[in-house]
């Protein structure tokens, strides 16, 4: 298995960075992951140009231009023979000495990718899952996909300790934001809702493209923000990743949410996210 | 230099560690900065407490006891001839692979510490320093030492880049925090204010030992959240950490606090501080 680390391949278990990486000690960097079917990054721009955007939101300079990103990614899917699976890209703002909340110009950032083979698991976004619902206690600059993620892994493992797949986060009652680590929608009287791309959010790129495909099948939709009341009472509830795609959820705090399965909007809407994988990778799933 | 690393007194240069730690990627672990006055770690006790403390809030189990931590930093102090000096010490959850917001009760916790020499600098104690206001927008955790610092980071960038040395924080015109990386305190009427040990501040030692010091010495002493305006307008504000003692904050956002110079509880306070630290470490500063 190999690695990318600062735009070179290696041995994964040569991949080391130092422990003055402000990484390590501030969360002081950014990530993306990037979802590949049969070896075709789905929606690379998109998550490239989120990098770049999470990058100037805390002030850092990426040392590598869009096209030799993807020229890194692309020998490590060959490198490692990734089909179906999942690529993880971080870079931090590099190695301090001494540690010290003031960055340098002179910073050197370290970039870091590993792949994992995930194949798809289409059953498991009919069967769907269950949530809990849990206190949004992170900062207010959710819109910057940083390496800041304790908030979300106490949310996340809140809901495992529940015997719960995904933790749906809500400000106060009137406030539902996102889940721990996927964005989440409603359905109401035929109608997709989710929350505002904001500063309270990650603006996911499943959630775009769903918005997108949304849109283009004439589905109405609202950015809005939405309560705890109408997420329980809601038709449909799904949350969005690049892993879940289109993923149902049946209960929230062992409440049923609709009857239970599937509905037909979270089913039309994962019908149009198959076919956009397919037609923008040209592959057959 | 030597630095420790999972217990073992390591070449600094050879300290490293995985790329899939989740302190790296997560920000999943905690911190404590000690303070050395001539080789002898003041308020160790104190710390060590709080660095169990926040464990406990994020669910990390420490694999060392009190006194193998106090161990090993003395061995660090040795080998490094400490004299003044810093230590940092951070212990995450380890390395998890693949990359899981859930964390498993078999992750292995990475400690490592640094140390770095650092005399006193008693002129700047008196001479004090600049501050900008900023807004908090950090989590609801604060009360954490955690890895996650990104917030912290910037809004000391934001000081750094207006050419102020701190950031007070606010989380709105009617509640100052702490700053970036100490906490903050006014006088007003020969009282002493400080934000009360909440979710929204770290309690800082150097915070709690200067409030014992103020009570034992009939300071009058009030833990309460105070707003912009009394902060702008106090007779005093000096900021506190293992660092910076009792430092007077002479200008914030450009607008002179008092006279401009160090007010006298800051003084008297700073005199009971080095007393404390003389009385503690047996040592004479």
């Amino acid at each position: 298995m190999k690695v990318i680390l600062n735009g070179q391949l290696v041995e994964r278990t040569e991949a080391k960075v130092d422990i003055e990486d402000r990484g390590y000690q501030f969360g002081d960097g950014i990530y993306e992951g990037f979802r590949v079917y049969q070896s075709c990054i789905f929606t690379f721009d998109e998550h490239i140009a989120r990098l770049f955007h999470s990058a100037e939101l805390i002030d850092l300079e990426i040392p590598y231009t869009k096209e030799q990103l993807k020229e890194q990614l692309t020998e490590l899917i060959t490198a490692n023979q990734l089909g179906d699976g999942m690529i993880y890209l971080q870079i931090s703002r590099g190695t301090q000495m001494p540690r010290n909340h003031v960055y340098l110009p002179s910073n050197e950032p370290v970039l870091m990718a590993t792949s994992m083979a995930a194949p798809r698991d289409p059953a498991s976004f009919e069967k769907g899952i269950t949530a809990i619902t849990a206190v949004d206690d992170r900062w207010l600059h959710c819109d910057i996909k940083s390496l800041n993620l304790l908030g979300n892994v106490l949310a996340k493992n809140q809901a495992a300790k529940a015997g719960a797949d995904e933790a749906i986060l809500y400000r106060d009652e009137d406030h539902v934001t996102e889940c721990s680590h996927s964005n989440v929608f409603i359905v109401k009287d035929n109608t997709l809702i989710t929350h505002p791309a904001n500063n309270f959010v990650l603006n996911g790129i499943t959630r775009q493209t769903i918005l997108k495909l949304a849109k283009e099948n004439d589905i109405a939709v609202e950015e809005r923000v939405f309560s705890l009341a109408e997420l329980k009472q809601a038709d449909e509830v799904f949350i969005s990743s690049i892993m879940a795609e289109v993923t149902p959820v049946t209960t929230i705090d062992d409440e049923t949410i609709g009857n239970g399965t599937r509905g037909p909007l979270s089913t039309e809407l994962e019908q149009y996210f198959v076919a956009e994988i397919e037609k923008t990778c040209g592959v057959e799933l």
